[in-house]
Parts: C-alpha cells; structure tokens; sequence
C-alpha cells in the first residue's frame, strides 16, 4: 500500500530542459559569427560534461560553461559585451516563470489529500526553492529534499529521515537514471512519465533497464488512475 | 542540558574567507590595467549584493559576478583570454584543499563521543558535500543540513526535523547574524566564534545585540570547558 508519493520537480512537475533549450537557442545565435549552431551546441555539451563533476547541475555551473565555451571556441576573441549578453541570460533563466506542466496541478491538488507528498530534487538549493514557490505547488508538499545526487544510497537516506517504508513509497520522476533504478534497488516502487527532450546526462542502457518492473505513463494526468489499480492489486 | 550540537562550516570548521581573499587578489591583478585595487573591490562587492538574492551564496555565483564586473568596468574590453582566466579562479577554488582550524579536529572528535553532531550550512549542495568530505570530519556528523538562509524558521524546521527540543540545541558559529541571533530567537543557545575577517554581508548593529546571552570564544579549542561550565549551571 502505497502512503508517501515523491515527485521529482524539473521536468516532472514544471518545465525546465526548455529554458535551456532556449537559451542555447540565443547562445549560438550570439556566436553565430565565430562558428556554426551545431559545433557551438557540440562544444558547450563537451564543456558541459566536463564541469559537471565540479560545477554540479544548475544554471550557474551552465552559464559559467556557455561563458567558458565561448571565450575557447572564439579563441579570446570573444567580446566583453557579449559575454554580459550570457550573464544576462542567466539572470532571465533564474527569473523565468514557472511552467507548471500539465495536469499536474489537479492532480498534485487531488493526491495530496490521501497521500503525504514529498519533493525530492537535485540541483541548485536557492533555484529549487524559489521555484517551488513560484509554482504555487509548494502547499501540497510535506517536505522538500534537495540532494546531491539520486542514487539507492541516497534514496535510503531519505527514507529513513522520513520514517518511510520502501513498500509504502513511490517516485514519480521523468528520468529513469536518477527517478527509477535506484528507486527501484532499495524496493520502493517508481512510475516514469518521460518528458519531451531527455537530458544527455541521464540515458541509461536497455540492460539496465531488463526485467525492471515500474510505471510508464504518458501523462501525470494518468497517475490517480494507476494508483488506483496498484494499491487493489 | 544541550544534547545536540550544530556546528557552521565555512570558517567555522575551516577556512573559506581566506580563498575569497586570496581570489580577489589574483583577480584585481588580473584587471590591473583597468582600474585600481579599491575601485575593482568596490565594484565587485556591490555586484555581489545586487547578485545575491539570485545567485545565493558560493563560488559559481560570486565568479559570475567576477565576470560581470570585470565587463562593466572595462566596458566590454576584458578580453576573452582574461575570462577564461576568472573560470579558471572558479575551478581553484572548488577544488582548494580543506583547511580546517586550529583545534578544531580534536574538539570535534572529543565531542562527538558525549553529544549528537550536526552541521547546519548555507551555500551550495554540492560544494558543502565535497568540503566535508574532504575535510576528513564527515564521520563525526550525524546530520549534515543544507539551508536556504538561515533565519528563526529554517532553525526550527531543521530541529523539529531532528526532533531536537530547543533547550537541548546549541549552534556554533562565526556570525552573529546567521548563527547567533535566529537561534536565539528559538529558545536555543548559541557560541559566537568570530573567524579572523568578517563578511561584509553579515554584519549586524549593536542594537540587534543588545541584551542577547550567548558564548563568545576565541577557539574551538574553549568549547569543551565552555559546555562543561554551561551543563553545570
């Protein structure tokens, strides 16, 4: 029986790869003479990978990689002007309303009131709470957990600081990598509903995924429903 | 009778300050032809400031302000060579070894074995994981909490958290605003250990102060006989 429901929050709860997306969108075009889209995009995902090890996820440690990608790419040439033009875009990203993703105000709404629901998400500290608070989901949530990393070891530690029972937890994320393996290692249960783009970071192998048992849902409209069906079976 | 102690980390445990310091020296040598020492750290720390609230606290935020000032004040003629350099400081600093204080070790290591430990921190997930890690002191901590800001309310959510009665907490730290005053509010108790410089964003007035009972040490080292002292009375 299922009584605590964790949510991912980017790309799960709200929309989030599309503000990078976008903002990579303006970065090429900013750099458009010095190099064409594709060889831009392909340098900053290299630096990316790179920096991530020490800059973490984020929009700091992505806007620090575009700042460095563009001074090596243009080879110094790049402008003081135009690397303004990148902090800049950093300022909007972290400004950026929050887009609640669909159906998933009524049905956070709807859930919350059977089941306790915790948020648990990696990323920028500051970034993750000023967005929850913007969404205006922050009321439904018990608790909020902001981790380093979403691996078993992690999950576990969660679990435990909530007095939850792995038979009693679900996670509903759009990352197989860091929303379901893992919490699937620890004997919880995990419901995937895939986002529009996939991060570069977080693919993971069909062996990994061999004989795995979790939901996959297309929409988190959908959830209530299979909840509903889990907890008779 | 205090059962739990929560300890600040930067320059309470280690020094941190110091690779601020150390930076803005190479920095300001970096931008010399442009302008004077004082007039770059004028313009550094009022970026800073104006930066805070969306870039928070930490090495990523406070190098794309780095950046930033290093635009505006040379109005756009930094070259790219000179930012790669700033992205450069940034990475230094993420990975500067530990250097933890005098005395601190041993106290922490005594302490542990009477009292429960936890480490209440500001800053990035990620950089604050690394440095305890690193610190070699991890092992000592029961919890390890990330805040937001530390304010009346984030202590006691982080003691109910721990189920932790307020008379039975007291934090360490090197600010009075952030260590001292909000846990105080609560009904806790509170050591004052003022770190070698002082953070230009943390200061407080003689009125905030006024009344305030809490322990002000010159070391670590004191603690030990300052809780023996406290325990009795």
């Amino acid at each position: 029986m299922i009584k605590t429901i964790a949510f991912d929050a980017d790309d799960t709860l709200w929309h989030n790869e599309r503000i990078f997306i976008s903002t990579k969108e303006k970065y090429t075009a900013l750099l458009a003479e010095f190099a064409d889209r594709d060889f831009i995009e392909q340098h900053l995902d290299a630096t990316e990978t790179e920096n991530i090890r020490q800059f973490g996820y984020g929009i700091k440690g992505f806007t620090l990689s575009m700042i460095e990608t563009a001074c090596e790419l243009t080879e110094g040439r790049i402008t003081g002007a135009k690397i303004r033009q990148i902090i800049e875009f950093a300022k909007q990203m972290l400004a950026a309303p929050i887009d609640v993703l669909e159906g998933v105000r009524e049905t956070i709404g709807e859930l919350s009131k059977n089941y306790r629901l915790i948020l648990i998400t990696k990323g920028d500290l500051i970034d993750q709470e000023t967005k929850l608070a913007r969404s205006g989901l922050g009321d439904y949530f018990d608790a909020f957990e902001i981790v380093p990393r979403k691996d078993a070891k992690t999950y576990k530690y969660v679990l435990r600081r909530h007095r939850i029972a792995p038979e009693e937890f679900l996670m509903v994320g759009n990352s197989l990598k860091s929303d379901i393996l893992p919490v699937l290692e620890i004997g919880a249960r995990a419901v995937f509903i895939p986002y529009e783009t996939e991060w570069f970071h977080e693919r993971v192998t069909d062996e990994e995924l061999a004989g795995k048992q979790f939901g996959r849902l297309a929409s988190m409209r959908e959830l209530t429903d299979w909840l509903t069906v889990e907890n008779q079976s």
